[in-house]
């Protein structure tokens, strides 16, 4: 056998993948990842402490589950909780499979996690103001009769909401479970769909906390009716949700009001930087309703490069959208030395 | 639509499955998970504290694959980590497929997520000496072309190892992934297979830090030819450690010697549990290379029962082994506590 060769022994459907690259790069200023600027807990971090370590983590995670739901008004057997959602999307396709149907340019992970799964999936374009194109999709919702549609509003990268209406017709339409992927929704003047869930038993919704502060955890949910919520759980490891994380997680959604204000701070800040953008020459802001912007320019990749040689990271999103560029709203002095660094790369002042 | 009866959205391998129901039920001694009874780092958990958790944790957990890299004298890229090896025997099946052989009884997620991956799974009896049998193993083998073969020594839930050269076999005659599942061989006096793995490249070995005083953090990792787990690493999700248990796990395996005065101390007690047990009358003790002891007894759930009345959780087995009860060994203290709760319990001293 040639050593280092094992494709031989994995799935077909597995054998030309890449595994996903998170890319890494050492920089002064991160705006890439859609984190949050602002770090919490740095005092209480150390009541984590007092935690066991030698003992499995509650794998009901019923603290946090009870917490979220008096939280969202909704009851804990409606909550999943997921090493990140990402995980979350894992199980849903391995519970309900494929097809899976998604539009694009959204998050990569639909996709990818389809893939792995042997799952077929099909994207369909957005409309030209990057919201769902009703007809297109609701024909595809028709043609492919899809177990899964994921719909992530504000949508990434794209960083709009979907209309509400539009968003309503694939779920009353659909046979399957059509899941709104909010990840975003804490930073979006829109209510989201968690208190329609009721109203559409097969909504489902994604939440996280990665954006709002807490990344570093991996905890996101799901959101559902609990008949919904029992089916995803037959498929999740017990013991998916470590104890750290946990217990790091519930201190920090006590502190609701550091939440908000963080939260509070980043939108009023996209404002600005919004305007800023806007009003630079070659420059093209998209308007966004999460804790990034995505903005198109003439030479997106020479500009990436520009700004990382200024020791800030954004995400280069071209492979996705023709010459764009996302970047997550930092602090003010973050997002100041962002936008005087991208003056200098494009060497041109209104 | 019935609301809350949602399996006619679930994929028909799935909708017959429970949830793993992982047991709580309070208790002062708790001897029912194969965790380590003993708690580490209560002191330095406080470095926690310096993580910024408002940041994705590293995807590659660098320092965590080198610092066990260097202690097992392999390759960083030799190295898998997943969200318990749980997770890892997750990717395995959805990376290389099924058909998947294992003994039975072993490890239940084995089968467990066979079954919620739409994978076949065949288990074959282990023979009276809960050995592996080389023949019918090897007919399975023959006839079944296994993708995947999962060989958990020390076994859960008998305690013993394999015989070395019964495994080999095995993964000689294997055309798949033959997994060497070693969560407990910190406990064993064999040395296990990390040492053979560059001369069987179909062989790939599980480690977990749960057993030795971890579980909480849900850290395991996968050993192998760099060619293998590049093909396993295709559906690793980026971020599927955390950033507060890689941390944890990274302090806890630099203090190597905490870690094996603690494994000591529970291989020392084992031996005294066991004799304790075997001197008592209607107690029949299995030998145990791990740490926990498998012992069989009349009327195994009731004394489930009566264990669980004096404020002691043991593992009833009776599902896999008739009348069997598996008790993971505690400190002295506890071990001590349980030994006369089950000399009360039988009513009888020798």
């Amino acid at each position: 056998m040639n050593k280092g060769d094992y494709s031989k022994y994995t799935k077909r459907s597995i054998r030309s993948l890449q595994p996903y690259q998170a890319k890494e790069m050492p920089c002064k200023v991160k705006l890439d990842a859609n984190e949050s600027p602002y770090r919490p807990l740095e005092e209480t971090m150390d009541k984590l402490s007092g935690i066991p370590l030698n003992r499995y983590p509650d794998p009901g995670a019923k603290e946090l589950r009870k917490t979220i739901a008096r939280d969202l008004k909704i009851a804990p057997d409606e909550i999943l909780m997921g090493n990140g959602s990402d995980e979350l999307i894992y199980y849903l396709i391995i519970a309900f499979g494929g097809p899976v149907l998604f539009p694009v340019p959204t998050f990569s992970m639909y996709g990818i996690i389809s893939r792995a799964l042997g799952e077929e999936h099909i994207g369909i374009p957005l409309d030209k103001d990057f919201d769902i194109d009703t007809g297109k999709m609701l024909a595809a919702v028709k043609k492919h009769k899809p177990k899964l549609v994921f719909l992530s509003s504000p949508n990434n990268p794209t960083g709009n909401c979907f209309s509400s209406d539009r968003i309503l017709k694939i779920v009353e339409q659909a046979k399957g479970i059509v899941v709104v992927d909010e990840a975003y929704q804490p930073f979006s003047s829109d209510k989201g769909f968690v208190p329609l869930l009721k109203d559409y038993p097969n909504m489902a919704v994604l939440r996280t906390l990665s954006k709002i502060g807490f990344a570093a955890l991996r905890v996101g949910f799901l959101l559902g009716d609990k008949g919904l919520v029992r089916e995803v759980n037959k498929v999740r490891l017990p013991f998916n949700l470590n104890a750290l994380s946990q217990a790091a997680a519930l201190e920090g959604l006590r502190d609701r009001r550091a939440i908000q204000s963080h939260v509070k701070a980043i939108a009023s800040e996209r404002g600005r930087m919004f305007r800023e953008l806007d009003a630079m020459p070659g420059i093209n802001p998209y308007p966004s309703e999460a804790n990034f912007i995505l903005f198109s320019t003439d030479n997106a990749h020479a500009l990436y490069l520009k700004l990382i040689r200024s020791g800030i990271l954004v995400r280069d999103m071209s492979g996705a959208i023709r010459n764009a560029l996302r970047v997550t709203i930092g602090t003010p002095e973050q997002n100041n030395f962002f936008i005087e660094a991208l003056k200098k790369a494009t060497g041109r002042k209104k």
